[in-house]
Order: structure tokens, then C-alpha cells, then sequence
């Protein structure tokens, strides 16, 4: 069977030591690449985080390796910032159609670079053959009195958000059109889509200021409809105050940009809560990491996430805006977008 | 994105607290499934796996989810088991083709039984859409001065192997056939390739007897070969003490069972070796856990597995003898079956 399941002209011991094992120069690393398992030695409390990116579903087929590498870290790494965990190392489980050398290379370079940036190493892996999807698993550490989580917002509370919303679904949208020309917006919102930016450094800032906070990976307010229920609330978002980037408002419609602002996921910024009284403080904590922030509402009693504009209730967007690749689903059609109960 | 990447019929969320959210009693998870992240306190050093069961490479497309939920938690416990680990969580990458509300049942129900029986506890996971393969991601604890590796073996240590070899290899190839009648002895080789036990309380039992270890995942000859790679050393098995079961013997010819027991994957035995002056501290302590163990050969200068039957050298089978699903890869082909260098 596992030789079976290894990749065509690769065997798995072959992959991980050609594109995956760097030696390590931690001395938290005990036991490396090449074992069963992988041994570390973790301070504090450990954050665990998994995230799966299927081809055709969460990316398009055929997207350059590289993106692939950088995506699944980020996506992995966005759940440890949220939390306000120091990303350290993590694990891979690679399922490919067979051993595309190129493919490979340019994954382990996306990859690594991301790793790099934020001093995450590899512990280990599976290399499987399959239809290609990829597995991480992200260790990370926290201090435990200082752990963000989705429930701890209370009434009154301010929302905020991290950078930009909208951008990924943007160029999502952009990458599934054949243009002759893509100027620098267009660019920069595909680039969202394909490299989004972990919030780390936002996270680790935040510890001791936000109250809950999630990322911004199904839409704001699917997540925020996750935030308010862990924490037994419900949200006011002030839809003129969303953080839009001159590039979604240049390439596309106010009304798309709007829509995809609420309901576009991929983003990967930080949603999170505090109280009034931490504004100031929330402010100089972001921008020493130089991450912009937004504060976009308030939490208030009830259930569910309420839209308004100009101080008055509004309906939100029907449809997310963006389906363009894997079929659509039941519960696409089901699941109420507004997050909430 | 996501939402196309969820599960038609059932959000993530639905998968996840419907089937796999029991609610911890363990005061070292500080937060469970349903945030960002989970937080756990670890003791000593953390041991990190993972593994990917791939539909149709790594198990028959078709087979009930109980034993897909088994069969991923027993590979990834074999590989705690090998590194002399305590299991304590894990996290679940699920990828569904669809929500079939009948086969989760039966997934979790395989799934949860032997995680109480090792006392494993689920931290949480991503369910996606896609062609079905479930990556299991697991962390154990382990004194960091008693880890079990691949590397620490002796030229004239022996070589051990815990309960029967080539069970699994058996197993399989009567899942491929299409029986009429199926005794006690088919039950019990089937039974070996769906639900494997994991040496979780053999490896414990070895920490300070074992000089180095292994889990026979991939065959006795390649990871007895991944053995002596790490340690330096060359194998001589003896082939005439290979600890074949009662049930290969009955249903299949000594020759297939025989080679089965060298080259067959899947039965997650552990293959250890120690010094001869530690025989009766290990037929000891392996007792104590009720774990068959047999001594199988002894470590040599050079490189590579060698076979000897009564004494004098032999050629390995050419070929792993199963390869039932899933097509065969150039790996297959061209990886040497002995496992060496």
C-alpha cells in the first residue's frame, strides 16, 4: 500500500529530502525530519491549528506551485494570529497526481519563503499520491493568560478590522477572467488572493488589548457571526466604515466592492473586539507592526450580525459574490451569509 | 472559497460539532474545538506526526468509514508508538466528496473507540470538499532523555520484532477477492489491514532498552532498511524466525506468507533493536504489556538488509506482492525492495 501511495518516479523519503529538509538550527528541535516523528521542546502553552487547501476547491487547478506553498502556510499561520500565538513549526501532508519537479520546486520556494519570514521550520511530513491537496499543521506558542480567543466580547465593545476586505475576493475574480492587460491594481488584488499576508505580528500586539477576535477567512460577517456567538452577542456593522483599498474601488463596481467587503472571504485579516476605553492603545499596538486597522462597529445585545448604513438597518448582500471554481453546494445555498444564529 | 469547500449539505461547522465535538474533560486543553486555534499544556517534549489515508491508494475506494477512522488514527499512533511516545491529541483534516451523513457516523464511531482506548483527545480540524483522504495530525508527550529514533543502534545489537508480520499484506489481498465463505483465520487477517494496533504500550515498555526503532509500515526489509540508514549499520535477518501468524500459514502458501512477512506493508509492528544483553529485559517488559516479541536477526558492519536462511544468504522477494489498488508508480518499480542503501 505505501508504496502505492508514494508519488510516481518520487518515493516519499525522496520528496521530503529533496525539496522539504533544510537542517534545522533550532535547539528546540530535537528530533527533525527523518524520524517517525518530529520532537520539540515547547514553551508555554502550544497553539494547533490545521488547514487543508483541496485543488479546484480552495485554489484553482493549475495554480503555480509557489502560491500553493505560500497559501497553505498563510492560511494556517492566519489561525495562529488570530489567536495571539507565536507561529514555530509545523507539519505537511502533501497529496500529489505525480512528482512535477517543477511544481515541486516552486511549492517548497512559496513555502519556504513564508517559513522564513516568520521563523517557522518544518518538523515533517507524508507525501501521498492522490489528487493534489495539501495539509498543514501549524505548532505554535502562547502565553496562556494572554490567549485571544472568539469568546471573551462583551456589550459595547468595538469591532475592528486589520488592513484591507474585499481584496482576495477581487482578485479571485480578476484570476478567473482571461485579460490582455493587468495593470498594478489588478495585480496587487490577485496578489491578495494568491499571497495573503498572515497577521501575526498583529495578533502577538493584541494580547492583553482585544477582547475575542477571529480571522477573516469564510467573510466578515460569517466570522463575525462565529465571534459574536462564541462570545453571546450580537454585532452593529457600520458598512460605510469598511475598509475598502483604492484598487477594489478602481477595478470594480461600489456595489461589488461593498459586497465582497461583507461577505468575500480569503482576506486573512484580524477581526477582533475591545473596549472603547482601548482605542488609543489598539492604534499605537498596530501601527508599531505597521498593520492598518479599522474600527467598523460596535457589539451591542441579541444575536447575529446586523449591517447599517447611515445609522439605519440595511439587508446584507444575498450571495457571497464569489463561486467560480468547485461546484456549488447545498450549503452555499443554505447557510444564512450573515454568520449569525 | 470556503463555503465552496465545504461539505454539501453540512457546513464545516456542522461536521465538526455534530461528529466530532465531545467536550473535554482534560484541564490541560485550554481551548478546545471551535476556535481559531487549540491551546493544550504540554509536559516535556512534544512528539508531532502526521499521516494522509488517500481513498483508493491507501485503503479500497468503498471501505467503511469505521475502519477509515480506525485505520488513520492507528498509523499515526504506530508512529508515536515507534518514538516511544505517549499519545495525548490530534487534529482531523477531513476531505469529503460529500456530506454522507451515514459514513461520518461510522468514521467517528472507529475513530473515538480507539481514541479511548490510548486516551487520544481531538483538538479540532478542517473539513473540505474534494476526493475523500483524511490527514491526521498527532502529538505526544516524551521524555526528552528516552526518545525511541531510527539512529541509535550497534554493530551485534539485535534486531526484534513485536507480534506477526505479512497479516496485513494477507488481509488485503482477501479484501480483493470476492469470497463465498470466510472463516475465523480470513476474518483475523482482514481484520489485521482494517484495523491495525498501534505498539503504543510496547514502545513505552522499550524507552531505555530499545537502542533504536521503527514501525513496519512500509514493509519489514524497507524500514528495517530506513533503520540502518540512520544508524549506520547493515541488518542480517534470519528468515527462518520471521513471527508469522497461524492464519497467513493456514490460508496462504509459505512462500506468499514468507514474503509477506519481509515485504508487506501495514501491519504497524514495531521492529527494534538492543543489545543482546538486554533479551530477558525486554521478553520482560514486552510480557507486562501482553506484546508479543521475536527476535529476528542481529546488526552487522556495512549497509543494507541482508537475508540468510538456516545460516546462508538468500535473495528478498522481488516484489512487495501486493499492489491491489491504486496503479503502480515508478517508485514501485525502481525502489529497491531490500530498503537499503
Amino acid at each position: 500500500m505505501n508504496r502505492d501511495g508514494e508519488t510516481g518516479g518520487l518515493d516519499e523519503f525522496g520528496v521530503i529530502e529533496r525539496y522539504f529538509a533544510p537542517k534545522s538550527e533550532d535547539s528546540r528541535v530535537i528530533v527533525g525530519v527523518g524520524d517517525d516523528a518530529a520532537v520539540v521542546e515547547i514553551r508555554g502553552a502550544t497553539a494547533v491549528a490545521t488547514d487543508t487547501l483541496v485543488s479546484g476547491v480552495h485554489f484553482p487547478a493549475g495554480l503555480a506551485g509557489d502560491a500553493v506553498g505560500h497559501r497553505v502556510l498563510a492560511v494556517n499561520l492566519s489561525d495562529l494570529a488570530a489567536m495571539g500565538a507565536e507561529p514555530r513549526w509545523c507539519t505537511l501532508a502533501l497529496t500529489l497526481p505525480d512528482a512535477d519537479h517543477a511544481w515541486l520546486e516552486a511549492f517548497a520556494r512559496g513555502f519556504f519563503a513564508l517559513a522564513g519570514e516568520h521563523g517557522v521550520e518544518l518538523l515533517g511530513g507524508d507525501t501521498t499520491r492522490g489528487p493534489l491537496s495539501v495539509t498543514l499543521q501549524v505548532l505554535g506558542e502562547v502565553d496562556r493568560d494572554r490567549i485571544l480567543t472568539r469568546g471573551g466580547a462583551s456589550v459595547g465593545d468595538d469591532i475592528h478590522v486589520t488592513g484591507t476586505l474585499g481584496d482576495a475576493a477581487g482578485g479571485l475574480d480578476l484570476l478567473s477572467r482571461s485579460l490582455s492587460r493587468a495593470g498594478a491594481a489588478h495585480r496587487a488584488l490577485v496578489s491578495r488572493f494568491l499571497a495573503p499576508t498572515p497577521r501575526i505580528a498583529a495578533g502577538i500586539a493584541l494580547r492583553g488589548l482585544a477582547s475575542a477576535a477571529i480571522d477573516v477567512s469564510d467573510g466578515l460577517l460569517a466570522d463575525l457571526g462565529h465571534l459574536c456567538r462564541a462570545s453571546g452577542q450580537a454585532a452593529d456593522v457600520d458598512v460605510d466604515r469598511l475598509p475598502v483599498s483604492p484598487e477594489l474601488r478602481e477595478l470594480f463596481p461600489a456595489r461589488d466592492a461593498e459586497s465582497w467587503a461583507l461577505t468575500g472571504g480569503d482576506d486573512y485579516e484580524l477581526c477582533f473586539t475591545a473596549p472603547p476605553s482601548r482605542r488609543r492603545a489598539i492604534e499605537q499596538a498596530l501601527a508599531a507592526c505597521e498593520t492598518p486597522v479599522r474600527r467598523i462597529g460596535q457589539l451591542a445585545e441579541g444575536r447575529g450580525v446586523h449591517c447599517r448604513r447611515n445609522g439605519r438597518p440595511m439587508a446584507p448582500p444575498v450571495t457571497s459574490g464569489y463561486s467560480h471554481f468547485g461546484e456549488s453546494t447545498a450549503a452555499s445555498a443554505t447557510e444564512p451569509t450573515h454568520g449569525g444564529e
